[in-house]
């Protein structure tokens, strides 16, 4: 096992002014070339700081991917840190002074002597390119672990990433580490239930690790299993893979609630059914508020399927538009079944389409009642044999959550229909 | 000086399946209350890996918040890795068990064994009440070091902080360690051009920190400065402070590319300007596909002012829903300045409001051409003096980006009219 760590350095870190989506990319970039992530961390630009972890990391990881702190300011403080760490003096590297020249005379700008400082570098470092800006990278061993510095800019770093670090992890761990994930997502389940539904599973599959991820509101259940322990065998048929095995077991015990057995959110299956139908879809919302165009919408290719959307806040448009009844406005309201089933129908008819999917609820803060209070939803769906429509109340609290709920149970309607047919 | 420690746990983190935006939540508010950051951290789901990293930042810390692995699954192990490092036993604890069940009571919902060992806490725990879900927090001190454990769901984790960890970090460190903020969003610079065009003032300013923070596509910039470097006389006389001057000056700096000197988002500014003049509005989408919608009526109280939004795709429902002409379709094409005006004055008098804003344009992968590549966007405006059209070219690479940079562009758009009025 080759094991990783992947190390951001930078006052703005540490004071919260920006999220730090570097260690996500390298977390993830490191896996997929089989190098074992034991820990990620962060400390601020202070050289007592950065030393100490620098030498905590040569003594626990095999690899160091460490991003930040190569600029031309002051408190640019990596290149002297590892120096130090690595009992090694600093010198001007001709490479790394040659590339920032190039760089700059390109831009025809001047090398300011800010600049200059960035070519300095611990000796024995072996430079590492920047396409896309002037702090050069480097890489300098240092005890048994092997330290890759690259710019905490985002673009920067990921293009130093793929042209130097990449490659060179690559000879390290070899192909083989690579791993096989398969996703499944869940809706309608609460996360404790999804894991009572899957108890017993690593009794069965031992080999196969089981992770869960919420990306409210779904579950993402992930089967992940290294390379190395699957046979030649194994991974020529996939049929009778224990993989495979392990996707049909988790399919059986999580039942209707399954959304995907491929990893797709709702509103990537829903376009998928419709896709390999070749049947359009028209919406209506009210509390949803473009939210469910907006997560249809979001799905590439989706112009093949989807043909429109109204979002109704006020009646006179739900009459207008949607051609819904007045008396059925003044009898019921605008949260009721009998609305959002002729919402669904209206809509159908106004663009024209086979399917339709309508909302009207109370997401709240305000507008709640003691009959109808927030998280009341009603939701219709109306397709090529007929229309239904049904109330929910799923209130989390809060007035985008809700939105979130009330878009995805729409979706889930409407999945739960067109996988009928 | 209060030392604190980030600690992030959750295979999740490490595979780099999220983006761990916790930590700069928390980076954030402990420099607030005048704790220092000095490490973040996240290592896997791993027992031995956790009790190690938790003992090392008793030895170094003086306050450690700690984020996930609460969860009812068996991949979720901080309580018993807390308990181990602590030398104490597990036990049910009471508080735990029945704040539970009230939030299971109140949604009708049976506990589950799984569940129940969530009220598992190291003896000698300080329980804190997960509001949002199930897994309950809890407080610990280590040596000298008081850990605050909460779930990794940021929606959980920022109420429980809020209402747990934020009150007792206040005693620690004291009040006077709290610091005053202001906030500005700005659209339509990049952030290089917004840090250029504030340089100087630090030098102007030298008390107050000047942070930078990306909410795509806006760019939010915070002033903040700790309570004992103001006098009580500035804190007296609001207009004169020094705050209130560096408010002011980064106005100047930065001239018609603010959207708001309050920290409002480009839908909440649209929201307040409409809420004030009593008007009210509707939109027409195509390419941003219900996401201008979705962003108007995420702010609370939307239905004040926002009436009626029609999503259309399809060109049909282009002519028929918001009356564009058949001739302007066929001669321009969808994605055109003239059909996004007639979208614009169409949807207006389809909503019946006085203000509407319409966008069309090719969001990407495919779908564009030499003439009109993926990144083209047409954005109309149609107010109570007259309407207009622009177009646009906001290429980002990708698909949902390229929707947020549309809505956005449309949402100013719109807001630059409403000022003029």
């Amino acid at each position: 096992m080759t094991k990783g760590h992947v190390f951001s350095t930078g006052n703005e870190v540490l004071l919260g002014d920006i999220v730090d989506t570097n260690s996500a990319f390298l977390c993830r970039q490191l896996k997929c070339l089989g190098v074992t992530v034991i820990k990620t961390s962060a400390v601020p630009d202070d050289m007592a700081a950065l030393v100490k972890e620098i030498k905590s990391i040569a003594s626990s990881a095999d690899v160091c991917v460490m991003t930040g702190g190569l600029g031309p300011t002051s408190d640019d403080l990596t290149t002297q840190a590892l120096a130090q760490a690595a009992g090694v003096e600093l010198a001007m590297d001709d490479e790394a002074m040659r590339s920032m020249k190039k760089f700059f005379d390109k831009r025809g700008f001047d090398l300011t002597p800010a600049n200059e400082k960035q070519a300095i570098l611990p000796k024995g470092a072996r430079f590492m390119e920047n396409l896309h800006g002037t702090a050069p990278g480097f890489s300098i061993r240092i005890g048994n672990c092997r330290f890759f510095c690259m710019p905490g800019v985002p673009r920067e770093m990921e293009r130093m990433f793929d042209l130097n670090v990449r490659p060179r992890l690559k000879q390290i761990t070899g192909d083989a580490a690579e791993i096989q994930v398969i996703r499944l997502t869940v809706f309608g389940m609460h996360e404790a239930r999804v894991g009572d539904a899957l108890t017993g599973f690593s009794k069965q599959f031992p080999e196969i690790h089981l992770g869960f991820r919420i990306r409210f509101p779904m579950i993402e259940v992930k089967l992940s299993q290294s390379k190395e322990a699957v046979s030649q065998d194994q991974r020529d048929s996939d049929d009778d893979s224990r993989m495979n095995q392990a996707r049909q077991w988790v399919k059986k015990r999580i039942g209707s609630n399954l959304v995907s057995d491929q990893g797709l959110t709702l509103a990537e299956e829903v376009g998928r059914l419709l896709a390999t139908r070749g049947h359009t879809l028209s919406v209506a919302e009210s509390c949803t508020g473009g939210l469910v165009a907006h997560l249809v919408t979001d799905v590439p290719g989706a112009s093949d399927y989807f043909l429109f959307s109204a979002t109704t806040y006020a009646n006179s448009a739900k009459e207008a538009i949607l051609n819904v009844a007045h008396e059925t406005l003044e009898n019921n309201g605008a949260v009721d079944e009998t609305t959002a089933l002729e919402m669904a129908t209206g809509v159908k008819t106004a663009g024209g389409s086979d399917w339709a999917v309508s909302t009207t609820g109370i997401a709240g803060p305000s507008g709640g009642s003691e009959e109808k209070p927030v998280g009341t939803v009603c939701i219709g769906v109306a397709g090529p044999l007929g229309a239904h429509s049904q109330r929910f109340m799923l209130d989390s609290g809060d007035r985008g959550r809700n939105k979130q709920l009330f878009a995805a149970m729409a979706l889930e309607m409407l999945r739960r229909e067109l996988v009928k047919k």
